[in-house]
């Protein structure tokens, strides 16, 4: 029996136990040999081992960030899933939620959350990204997590937005709806009814228990592929017009200077986009194979194709992708690299069922006006593996 | 604006939530207009809601069960999967853990956890069910957690066994393998080394994390489709051989005796089956339209038709299954049903892709023998709906 030599303990995996540790948390223990003694009975409700302890990356009070680079799969934990909120998570509940559907419907309703759980239910994996998810400030020592984690994935279950349309007779000149949130900020957004037709749900389950708080609990829009802030949580009131309301938070924020002087408004696609999980700040390699994965995911539709550079970006091949390969679901893509200990830049980019391929800085910088705002921002990004093994993210300058 | 008088509030709903409180519990809290106060900030890792309180059931200390009633979708939360451990639940340390593998091969050696990690990864998401898992004696009071529920699902990520099987160079004449835990029982099963070549892994992430601690961290064997006991977990030793081990996991236990006098051994395989998760008990139901779900599973691959009968079994039709259908997965089914208000008995079953029915109770007992034990039984089972819309399990007589 031997030890495989060319494969000695990863310094990352220790890195990265000691990184999660904060200091009021004693050091985890484990017996030498787990044979020797019972181990503890059966519980109620599971918990990590005290060796694991992934962590939201919280900013400011109003957000938190998924550990893209501690994750496998295409599923998020749901405590882990990113929050974006306007005025913090509100406690609701359940028993006294209600949602109202009124405007230009003919029978306009009030629902309980036990009338929503009461129609048909769908069910589908699909991503979640904020609009703002990129952060142009990076410096080398940057995760994927602090980079780009607010995205995150679940299976969501609940009603189709077009039952409910159908249940309260949607008129035909009702083009826009307004989706309003009972948070402390009445968040509030106007999405085309287009949508309600197509796939938007109203999600009361995740992950195949009730929503999380902070994701919308009781619950909230779903709408897929859209950005984050138009799928309003703990949604109370949807009203049906024949135009878009024009709130604040598609006025003044959440819009887009470009580049020929015009806003861009209600831009609700999340184009396709990649970020490579592992290897990234803060792992450290030796050299040999090395298996570069991430997710890759697009508003649009399937993602067709994650091409993966290990030289800078001068040739691309295309990595494995996991299957099964869903519809605006993050796709975890595989490609096996033989790292040779010489300092190298990796890169990941994502291309989409309608051929959509996903765009370099220099691409959207030239597409965006000066004074852009951080929104839609879905770069090819590249991290340097130094020769001495450790990653850092490459910093970029964004006007 | 109107409420919908048809759809009261369905008293199951408010029961759920009182059942799973505990004496020591005080009653969950929320204000009575959310939009008034700021809600609480973001957090490094979530919380449910106070509102919603999914347990396991345990089953003294060696077994818990998923509360199937309180579920949708396909993805069963960790904290919830099912246990069952014949020594408790081992503290293992990440950094000092490693894998065997030897005998009949041309290179034994020691993997670490980091080892692992290293090789190229695969994902699936595949249901785990215990060959045990069927209450024979359960009453009418008994949910679908009291009655089946130690199958559970999870999208597990690790390296494939074919893979360090080609590494340490299986030998020809190598037709088993023993899998070896370093739990306090040394548990230790057979397996034919087809089924590493086929689908066999080394899971150490599940549902995008590590696994959890009663799952069998930080590696478990999967063996996708078949009984749970032989997945072993904390695995620490793969021996290949030319013939199986005879274990007592595989001798004294986990064997079926059948009607013929014979009795069955090695029966990996977890054949079709469907559990109906609502409604049933301790649901309550009003008249009208009801959605029955469930879950339909087969360790032989796709579940192809899931069949529901409201009529005890005179009449079935068959339900929708939701998309995507991945092979040895839990598959959702869902039909639509008009429920009068008289009595009805309620009942589903699974067929799978090689045609395999999910039999009835009668057909099981049948084929097994006298002093038969609760291994791989898999009955089509049913629910009466009384006519004041209280749900209960038909109990049946089992020899």
């Amino acid at each position: 029996m031997k030890k495989v030599s060319r494969r000695t303990v990863l310094a990352s995996a220790v890195g990265a136990v000691a990184l999660h540790k904060t200091a009021t948390t004693a050091a985890p223990q484990a017996p030498s040999d787990s044979t020797k003694a019972t181990g503890r009975p059966s519980s109620t409700l599971g918990q990590r081992s005290s060796f694991e302890q992934p962590k939201r990356l919280t900013g400011g009070a109003a957000a938190s960030r998924t550990p893209h680079q501690d994750l496998t799969g295409m599923i998020t934990p749901s405590d882990l899933h990113f929050e974006r909120h306007h005025a913090g998570v509100p406690a609701i509940d359940p028993r006294r939620y209600s949602l109202v559907i009124h405007g230009l419907v003919e029978r306009p309703m009030v629902f309980s959350l036990a009338d929503l759980r009461r129609f048909p239910s769908i069910s589908r994996i699909c991503f979640l990204e904020c609009s703002g998810n990129f952060n142009r400030t990076a410096g080398p020592e940057t995760t994927p997590q602090a980079l780009a984690g607010m995205t995150s994935q679940s299976e969501w279950t609940g009603v189709g937005l077009a039952t409910l349309f159908r249940e309260v007779g949607v008129r035909p000149a009702a083009t826009w709806f307004l989706a309003e949130s009972q948070d402390a900020a009445v968040m509030a957004r106007s999405i085309p009814v287009a949508k309600a037709w197509d796939d938007a749900m109203i999600a009361y389950a995740q992950n195949g228990e009730a929503i999380r708080p902070e994701q919308g609990y009781p619950a909230r829009l779903l709408l897929p592929g859209w950005e984050g802030n138009a799928n309003v949580k703990w949604i109370r009131r949807i009203e049906l017009s024949d135009r878009p309301f024009m709130t604040r938070e598609e006025t003044s924020k959440y819009t887009e200077p470009l580049s020929d002087g015009t806003i861009r408004q209600f831009s609700f696609l999340m184009d396709a986009r990649s970020l490579i999980t592992y290897p990234t700040y803060p792992a450290t390699l030796t050299p040999g194979w090395v298996e570069i994965t991430g997710i890759a995911w697009s508003g649009s539709g399937l993602i067709r194709r994650v091409d993966v550079s290990t030289d800078s970006g001068k040739t691309w091949t295309a990595a494995a992708l996991q299957a099964p390969v869903l519809p605006k679901a993050h796709t975890r893509f595989r490609h096996l690299w033989n790292w040779s200990g010489r300092e190298a830049v990796i890169m990941s980019r994502a291309v989409d069922e309608t051929g959509y391929v996903q765009p370099t800085r220099a691409e959207l910088i030239a597409a965006r006006g000066p004074g852009s705002l951080p929104y839609h921002l879905n770069p090819i990004v590249a991290w340097v593996i130094r020769s001495d093994g450790t990653v850092v993210y490459r910093e970029e300058a964004w006007g």
